[in-house]
């Protein structure tokens, strides 16, 4: 490869391509940008959802089972701060609060979100180069027919029920990507979209400055995955989100969602029948078993990735 | 009485006394002042373990194998923390952690300590009227041969084994008495000082500017009960710190401390051969049994206190 691969990634389906990756390429040909934009105050704590679920999962510490926090994790703290009139609807575990009071701790001694990202990685062993798209606030707020929310508002409280109208980047116009991303942007040798709601997790990372037409502008191999599998999503309210604006319900809109940014397009073999489509759209489509659920299906999806980077 | 008993008090001993108080009394007939000194910041978290030792104490939540903390916590968040590179020697259990996250919470949105208190007191269902000495930082510092310490470091972590020199109170001299600490100096009936460390927990009190003036003024009754039984602290390091002084462990010594400050000092029945050099001291000396082991201790001293108190 001319450079490491730079993957783009949410949370938890992307994540799981990310070890996949992580498994089969050293750590200097992996940068790792996560979405920003679910970042959240709670009672007072910086959470980093994205940030923390690729970390975990790296780190094999991450809860398979919630999709979110840490493995064999307690309630604890939590219970205590809904006695204390806290709202409690974004359920923090005992380990996981460990995190976000050590964040918020660095943060506020003035380290960057990159910094902070770098040191709670290295304290778990996880040494990949995972970074935070910017180190400013931005924050994914959901336009819906029940009004504006911030996206775990809308994600968690609100279960995602409320009809998607748009979805907007506050702050994300004065942002900077973090030196990280803008290292990872000029050094890549490819460019991947993890299977992440292009909506919700890739999107907040696009409408950074600059993002979309330095990626337009790189000539090496662009390979988006699709999150979009036989007309579901695998996990989170992408099928969902798709169907509310309005659009086909399948690979083939992610695949629209990419157009101009990416020239490699990987569905699932279940969604064979839409290849034409895809390469209609001026893709070239490659159809593999995109569903991660054992480590084996993550590693090979990886290999898939790897392969068809090295090909082109 | 003539208005309510203003008791001053420090950790776990002082506590039981005002547990005590508390099952004789009603609410409006005591206020509890609370040392504010052993504040600390841990992680960027505002952790006030007296204020918490009292209102966990009235609660009937409080750790009494520990001294300390909730009863039936567990430690998953601090082994996080300790993995992140934080030092952990002051343990946090989860549950506790959830007071001071709301504490901090709290605090940063602009309320005072005070206002933060009744909160979090309200939230346990604790109606007493518990009180931070002031709202402002005052900080005990332990000065050692082997160093000068703030408190919880010299308690905790170097467990009180360095000799004591003295004692400062950092910023107690700009300090302001809390605006409930100012009213129950005006209405109070009658002045207690808890079975707490003279040095450690009550002087960080009487270091606040006007405090000891505005008590040495005050012509009600002014009792003390002796945190030294028999030559030894019930709990803590009060016996050593006397020794480390120079001064004799026992509780004429406590009575010294406190004189021209009280009139009436309850010494335990096993100190009874003590009696007449307090009586020397000025004071009115009575003896009965100040260990509380058990509830009905507890009640038995506060009955005892709240006599003598009516008796004047």
């Amino acid at each position: 490869m001319k450079g490491p691969i730079l993957i783009l990634v949410g949370g938890v389906g992307g994540s799981k391509l990310v070890w996949g990756l992580c498994q089969v390429l050293s750590k200097t040909d992996l940068s790792i940008v996560v979405n920003t934009g679910d970042d959240e105050k709670f009672y007072g704590l910086h959470v980093s959802p994205d940030l923390d679920t690729v970390m975990y999962t790296l780190g094999d510490i991450a809860n398979t089972i919630t999709g979110w926090g840490i493995q064999d994790d307690t309630n604890q703290a939590i219970k205590m701060l809904e006695k204390y009139g806290e709202q409690t609807w974004f359920t923090l575990g005992d380990k996981d609060l460990g995190t976000h009071i050590r964040r918020t701790n660095l943060l506020n001694r003035g380290l960057t979100l990159s910094e902070v990202t770098k040191e709670l990685c290295k304290s778990l062993g996880v040494d990949q180069n995972i970074m935070p798209m910017t180190n400013d606030p931005v924050q994914t707020r959901i336009v819906t027919d029940e009004g504006e929310f911030p996206f775990q508002e809308y994600f968690v409280e609100k279960r995602c029920l409320p009809r998607v109208l748009s979805v907007k980047f506050d702050g994300a116009s004065t942002a900077t990507v973090s030196p990280g991303f803008d290292r990872a942007l000029n050094e890549a040798g490819a460019i991947v979209f993890a299977p992440s709601n292009p909506m919700l997790s890739i999107d907040p990372i696009l409408s950074l400055p600059t993002v979309k037409e330095r990626i337009s502008r790189f000539s090496g191999p662009k390979i988006a995955v699709s999150p979009i599998v036989a007309g579901k999503a695998i996990k989170g309210p992408a099928a969902k989100i798709l169907e509310e604006m309005g659009k086909e319900v399948n690979c083939v809109s992610v695949a629209k969602h990419y157009q101009n940014l990416c020239n490699i397009f990987v569905l699932d073999q279940t969604d064979e029948h839409l290849c034409q489509e895809i390469v209609d759209l001026g893709f070239r489509a490659e159809t593999t078993n995109t569903i991660m659920t054992q480590p084996a299906d993550k590693v090979a999806l990886a290999k898939t990735t790897v392969k068809l980077i090295e090909g082109q």
